[in-house]
């Protein structure tokens, strides 16, 4: 199935928002075994709409809309699809007991602009939007489908997840495609690229791999296409045992895993409490381990500890260690685990200090000085990392080797 | 001047890299008053370039190509634009003495590869590159103009500034394009449009007025275009002040700043320190908080009282108040907002419980339900939500609404 993405909206063109819809939307269709074979941006324009989406259909199987929905003036793309079908409008009722029913859970009620919008052109099938107001539109004419989606990123990823690919599958049935993803943390992509030369030299024909880096993480993901599923499913088990034995130091998970859910079950295992003592990730850290549905099973709490005064105070940080060695160092980072563990009364503790930028760096310790420790009762580890000038990448790539050094700690 | 954007790449089709690219360009162009009506992605084939340059110029007066150019294998971009002009290639000493030169910075020789970098398309005027090897291609026929970069970021804007944009000013004499952009939270788009829609129905028509949602806040994008900067600066600033006075209390802000920010100059302003105390949001507020550089200045710490027992110890949280009207109420938020301020010893604090859901609802407190308050030793202010089941939306939902509760307590 090949697959155009059409994007609508000024905010586009102007460079106020980065897309970064069509990425996430390209790499959910490639999990499906379509390819997109191309991607347009148009103003909020009706007649540039309808140029596009003629455009698309002429080369692809499939159009997928973003953009230009919603219960404000600027929805021109209903319109562009009601010329492009040459159709009327109908008023859907089952859309407005809907926007009716999820603004009353938000306490307000529909307005006259969200009536306006219940109009649909006569040919849409309505796909229910769970995450918004504005529901998706499903075309089948003349062999080609066109979906329409709102261009709120959530929204846009539920309609995806929960109504169109699956829609899509079942319309267009391809050659089996079966996916295995392996997750990676704590080394980049050329070095893990270095470590599986030899794998991907001789790897199957029907195999291809394929890395996708993050922020501290690498996914591998085999994809195996081809006639007989059986036969696919082992070379892809074949395949990534070969990689978990190159790489065991690294792989974390598979597929949709966390860090932070890999944690979760490691602690829940032993039955332990974890805290965590923050100073530069401000929070982020417990951020990412209360992002994981029940984590509140092994999670107690944080102090975080911007202030070297709360370091002290709340943490029992010696004073007489700030002043010889800094807030930034080993030994610091030593004494917030012990005073998380003690003070939150936990069986294992996470501490993290370091400068993340853009100022208060120094000669020796410059902006990127990051120290980590975990530690329990019985034993405590650190790690030092050195990191860029970037504030943000500081904090996030700080939680996610935060997170791998406990999962390594947990293992241990 | 009327501008097409196109962009060459398989890797933006799979969804491997997020086009940056095209935002920060379309704010260059905008900035110097070109109009950016249209962009385009296509992958690395020679026809498919070719159709996508007609396509280009005959709808803008520019077409501005990145990607597809450099060293290694797929380099399909200059052939295609041979193709397009129907030209030749010639050999360009030049570009092998700067590439040689380059590389030898590097401490690394030309290769064949190099060699064959230096063959272009016979009508291409070369625009030094200083930060890399493959150079810029300026074409100049039928009163259209194509320029081609390379697709790294930093090569590409480089290029943009040094070369195509002084170029492009020159080329074509253009009238302005200003653009005002007014931020809020605490509404959504369609209440908002409500209160709008007079002042909209009215607008000048040198002035356009979008909506730019996300979660928990909306921009308000005001553009206008004319021949008369100083009128249009006009009439922008006299739409923006009738907008200002329409939605007092929802604007906090312009441009690109955000609510964190914001809610820092007002601390600054008052000299005061901040601390929070987070359940439900699990340290996401802090982390918020803590993307600002330089928040030292006015956030001393957290206190992530995940479990009822922190909120007792580090909060000093009364049992009795847990025992009688449990961790998610009005009560134990405005305990929490004193514990803060005492033990963390700030002016103002705030506080955050709720269900972030999906599990550990009841019918009388069902999923969503989150009390905020916002406090300094001498009042207390407090905030109910009741909002949706998806626990990440959840927490940054309340995160939004805390500092917004916080940005209007500071203000009053």
């Amino acid at each position: 199935m090949k697959v155009h993405l059409l994007t609508i909206g000024d905010e586009l063109l102007i460079g106020q928002v980065v897309d970064t819809n069509s990425a996430w939307m390209a790499r959910q269709l490639n999990g499906i075994g379509a390819q997109v074979i191309g991607k347009e941006t148009v103003p909020d324009l009706v007649e540039e709409i309808v140029a596009a989406l003629r455009r698309g259909v002429e080369k692809a199987d499939v159009v997928l809309v973003t953009g230009g929905l919603g219960p404000t003036k600027d929805d021109v793309t209903k319109k562009a699809l009601a010329t492009f079908y040459e159709v009327g409008f109908v008023f859907s009722q089952q859309t407005f007991d809907h926007i009716s029913r999820f603004l009353s859970f938000l306490g307000r009620e529909a307005s006259d602009a969200h009536r306006d919008q219940c109009f649909m052109p006569q040919n849409a099938e309505l796909l229910r939007n769970r995450m918004g107001t504005a529901p998706g539109m499903w075309f089948d004419e003349a062999g080609k489908v066109v979906v329409s989606m709102p261009g709120v990123p959530f929204e846009m990823e539920y309609l995806m997840d929960a109504e169109v690919l699956p829609r899509l599958q079942k319309r267009f049935p391809a050659s089996p495609i079966l996916h295995h993803t392996l997750l990676t943390a704590g080394e980049g992509e050329s070095s893990i690229a270095e470590r599986l030369r030899d794998l991907e030299d001789k790897l199957p024909n029907e195999v291809k791999l394929a890395y996708l880096p993050s922020l501290g993480q690498v996914k591998l993901r085999l994809t195996a296409r081809g006639a007989n599923e059986d036969e696919l499913r082992r070379l892809l088990d074949q395949e990534a045992q070969k990689i978990r034995d190159l790489l065991p130091d690294l792989i974390f998970g598979r597929e949709e895993e966390t860090l932070e859910q890999v944690v979760g079950v490691l602690l829940q295992e032993r039955q332990w409490k974890l805290a965590t003592a923050e100073s530069c990730t401000g929070g982020y850290l417990a951020h990412r381990i209360t992002t994981v549905a029940g984590s509140s099973n092994y999670f107690k709490g944080s102090v975080i500890a911007y202030s070297n005064e709360l370091k002290t105070g709340l943490l029992g940080v010696k004073p007489e260690t700030l002043d010889a060695v800094g807030a930034v160092s080993e030994e610091t980072v030593r004494e917030m685990v012990a005073g998380a563990l003690d003070r939150l009364d936990v069986d294992i503790a996470v501490a993290v200090s370091g400068i993340a930028g853009p100022g208060g760096g120094t000669p020796e310790k410059p902006v990127g000085t990051i120290w980590i420790a975990v530690g329990s009762r019985q034993r405590v580890k650190t790690l030092h990392l050195q990191l860029g000038k970037d504030r943000l990448k500081n904090i996030q790539f700080t939680a996610v080797a935060a997170l791998n050094f406990l999962r390594k700690f947990l293992l241990d």
